[in-house]
């Protein structure tokens, strides 16, 4: 994996980048839409390529173990191949999901057990584990294991939890030595920088994870429940400290003007279920403000559900009328059309703010487009 | 609206023609998609098109009546502009829901009283009403108001039901006749035959329809719970009788060898819900046979859902096992890809229909292919 950064502007530590896989090149800042389980939830594989114009996705690491399993995913070829999608796919380490869906976890230096929220079967992830079923999905990117703790966390609880993150990253980054890749396509591991709300574990944590020298670097534990500012701050001193030279992803944030915000303060990648989920409940971004299609207002306004030239094809071919009409009637077709256009709206704001930060004008543009975005219609 | 008949098969009732309507032309022998209440379930409507090869879809008058109502259609500019489909719309007259969905249903001369399912309100559905509201959708092809006995019915019953409808028409006829289109593209009455499962009182109605001189007919009150064979026997008597002149559509049918059987005896148009239900629970149809994907033994079976090419794109580009995994995980993307699978099948079945009755090979075509269509895998 190779990152070229072309430009970081001059007045914000907004960067612009190219990060090249082998399965395909990642312009950032980007966002990631989130394939929990080998779909992005009612979204066509041909649609994220051709309206959301999706240049990477996730995958969950915790669902696809439990279903389809790794041994239907081996017979498949990895997860490029089982759910058909050419482009590069980043896999999550699973923790997260084991901390939020499983029961009776227990954590221990070896790692974490856990029993399935599907079966309750029994299971541990730990480090080599995780990474050895991220061999097997065979993502691009693969996440270090590692415990995210609940915000608030004490201190003391925060440096324990931080430093057996760190000691795990050692034995991920061992694995991923000792261990190949799948399916002929190589795979770089992102180390993840926690530390909680304490800026002096959180510089401590991004110091260890850089001294470790991979390939991407990630921020995790924020959009946990802290308040923003604490969340604008960490990441802000997250990038200070992480190596210029390497990508930056901030995992799991978040709205439109989280997501500028945090490109200013120099992250490069993104993900979060927030526009697919609100989606679904008739939730839908515009550059003008937010709006919810389930409220009466819109039922007879046939203006296009986002007439902008970025926007996907379908919320330029049907209107607002027709969008309240089928949440209303709680039709498939609502949650389909406002998925593909909130993901199709991340895409062409990240991809905007791309373009500002290259010919310079990123700090203004952003401040003229912030109103709008957190604005409710 | 013009009906071309190109061709009548030798040794069947089979026909190929071109139905011409204002909003393009439909070859028959054709199966129409059934889009309930204004969308095809889980179908953009650019896939209708490109996937599905759809050349006309069905709207649902007591649906759309209730939701989004007729003022919202009518500030729309009618269900073409309303869900921006540009291709033909037929509606039904809106009394088969009423008296399957709709609560408190009194049949009287005036018309049928009913109870909205969905809030209790109550409504009037006359010959007269129902054509109004079908100019406000402002569909191409419109049906009669009718009534449709339940099977079994006693003669007695049937042959009161069937001159009420034959009255019904009338007066559906002289409305027609005093009302105009509200959009611009010009509207067809569809009569429909009744009598329940008595050949003669079948043979009655049929005459009494074609002596009404419109530019199609249809055969109602089948697929009602009646034997198969009654099916296609009173098919076949009704197209015997029906002008050979002008479109016949069997209402509500059925399955792919259903469809072919029907063809054979003369019908041009079919619509049913089986193919977009069935998706959803993951019955899948194939010409070697009828696929239920949520069955175990296609976990790993990394073939094509199908690689015939006249497929849909997507059944030719994902695996039996990714939409076996997508059901079990109960994904929506399943019922999405199922149903693109279906319709387009149902598609590609009569255009292939069509072919065989215009090269002459429709006989010898059909008897190979039914036991595929029936065969269970
Ligand atoms: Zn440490
Ligand atoms: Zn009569």
């Amino acid at each position: 994996m190779k990152f070229t950064l072309h430009q970081t502007d001059t007045s914000t530590a907004a960067r612009a980048g190219t990060l090249t896989t082998d399965h395909g090149e990642i312009p950032t800042p980007i966002f990631m839409p989130v394939g929990t389980i080998g779909t992005v939830k009612g979204v066509h594989q041909s649609e994220l390529k051709e309206q959301v114009k999706a240049k990477i996705i996730l995958g969950n690491t915790y669902h696809l173990y439990l279903r389809p399993g790794m041994e239907t995913m081996e017979a498949a070829g990895g997860l490029h191949q089982f759910m058909n999608w050419s482009g590069p796919i980043l896999t999550d380490s699973g923790g997260y999901q084991v901390f939020s869906l499983a029961h009776r976890r227990k954590i221990k230096e070896e790692g974490v057990t856990f029993a399935s929220h599907i079966d309750g079967s029994k299971h541990l992830f730990s480090p080599e584990s995780s990474l050895g079923i991220q061999r097997s999905i065979g993502a691009d990117i693969v996440m270090a294991f590692d415990e995210c703790p609940p915000y608030p966390s004490e201190r003391k609880y925060a440096e324990n939890s931080m430093h057996l993150t760190h000691r795990w990253l050692e034995r991920c980054v061992a694995f991923m030595k000792e261990s190949q890749p799948k399916y002929g396509h190589s795979q770089a591991l992102f180390p993840i920088v926690q530390g909680s709300s304490y800026d002096d574990l959180r510089r401590q944590s991004c110091e260890f994870i850089a001294s470790q020298d991979q390939p991407g670097n990630a921020i995790g534990g924020l959009s946990v429940g802290e308040p923003i500012e604490d969340m604008y701050r960490i990441a802000a001193l997250c990038c200070e400290v992480l190596p210029k030279d390497k990508p930056r992803y901030l995992m799991g944030v978040g709205t439109p003007a989280n997501i500028l915000e945090c490109i200013s303060r120099g992250v490069d990648m993104f993900d979060c279920v927030l526009p697919s989920r609100n989606a679904r409940h008739g939730v839908i971004y515009t550059r003008q403000g937010i709006i919810n299609i389930k409220n009466a207002r819109w039922r007879n306004d046939f203006s296009a559900i986002d007439d902008s030239a970025t926007a996907a094809p379908t919320s330029q071919a049907h209107t607002k009328a027709y969008l309240h009409h089928l949440f209303r009637v709680n039709e498939l077709l609502g949650p389909q059309i406002a998925t593909l256009h909130n993901l199709a709206f991340y895409l062409a704001l990240v991809t905007e703010a791309r373009e500002r930060i290259l010919d310079g004008s990123f700090s203004s543009w952003k401040e003229g487009a912030m109103a709008g975005l957190e604005r409710k219609l």
